[in-house]
């Protein structure tokens, strides 16, 4: 299984050209950035292959080709380079007819667009808090803002009264959001969710959603990794 | 003419409804992200309306239909409302089938987006240099870093060989990118282009392009307007 391949690092002999068919994402196993577009590869149930990268010591052949050497990206069989989470995502939808996961009204793909834009304004946090943490600093502040932040989010289902933020089942949006709610229980912020129950009912829901269960990492593997990555010295092959 | 309505700030009462088939854009006249729009609004022949909004002193009938308070905000006969500017274009150019600016093909859209993700790397170098040119800082060390960011835009035109970002003809990419460039005389930046051949060419070509005459300003303006805007008295009336 793609997943668990070990990460390339410099040194490493590049892989061949892109199985005729298939697209290759370049990823690390603990990303959620990467995840996005692991999610919405699962959702379509696009035929790929993973490579994935050591970001502290990255290829020349994968800086060759992103010379941002970022993760997501995707190569296809031509060659064409894709990056960027948002870009890679809905390059995928597009490309791929199969359960199409943006909406096709102008305006509700506007609308997934700002909400995706207002929730960049989220992540910063799943990184900012643990920081602050580890640094022995008071979080009280950032972890305040970060639950009026996930209040506008539950005022947005509220709003909708819909189960999921596009409608009644699973679309972009959700995919895109997913991964930090995947690890609020590492970062010991699930308590950032109370009082806010529609959004503790979609984390709910999403738990049920087949993608979201085949792309999941367990609350202890992620805390294993984190406090790799918190020392500086991230096992990105940990549990392999 | 829209774009000599005077702006409405606080205690104005709020325009009446979207004129039927048209879409109503609020506007500042001097804000890049809004000339964005404006641009595609213009190129593709939409009919709208134009509101400025005073953004020091922002209405309130404005902040109900976008909390944000931002300009460029779009709102549809229906009461739709859409903001962030790379969002309102591509909404416009979905909605509005004339002269597509957008390319069909999904890799193509893809590298647009790419290149837009590297260009909002580039627009924060227009304030931090007049800033802290105004604040008598050296700015030589943000001069070298927009000069190499513009080195890349020039390379991209040396790459594709073609006369603009998209193509032989103006398409999305370009008018997203081109309100800071009007701004560079005004700025006393242009000789960042120096040594950028293809990128000065762009310049030059863009100059000659019937939507972009159409929404510019002179040097001139430009300079009158910044001056308040630096002085934190920004005069978003001026030349009316």
């Amino acid at each position: 299984m793609a997943t668990t391949q070990k990460s390339f690092a410099k040194g490493s002999s590049a892989p061949g050209p892109v199985p005729k068919g298939q697209i290759r994402l370049f990823s690390m196993r603990f990303c959620p950035f990467a995840q996005r577009t692991r999610l919405v590869l699962h959702a379509k149930g696009i035929k790929h292959e993973t490579v994935n990268i050591n970001l502290k010591d990255k290829p020349d052949w994968f800086l060759e080709k992103n010379p941002l050497g970022l993760v997501p990206t995707l190569e296809t069989v031509n060659g064409q380079v894709i990056y960027e989470s948002p870009i890679t995502c809905e390059y995928l939808d597009e490309v791929y007819a199969e359960k199409k996961l943006l909406p096709s009204d102008p305006f509700e793909k506007a609308q997934q667009k700002m909400l995706l834009e207002h929730f960049s304004k989220v992540t910063p946090y799943f990184y900012k808090i643990p920081m602050g943490k580890k640094n022995g600093e008071d979080v009280s502040g950032l972890e305040a803002e970060l639950k009026e932040k996930l209040s506008k989010l539950n005022e947005v289902l509220v709003n909708k009264k819909t189960k999921f933020f596009g409608g009644d089942s699973v679309t972009m949006i959700d995919y895109m959001m997913w991964p930090w709610f995947e690890r609020m229980e590492m970062m010991e912020l699930k308590h950032c969710l109370e009082g806010r129950a529609e959004l503790k009912k979609w984390v709910e829901l999403m738990l049920q959603d087949p993608t979201v269960k085949a792309n999941m990492f367990s609350t202890d593997t992620y805390k294993a990794f984190y406090k790799t990555y918190m020392d500086g010295k991230p096992d990105y092959d940990y549990g392999l």
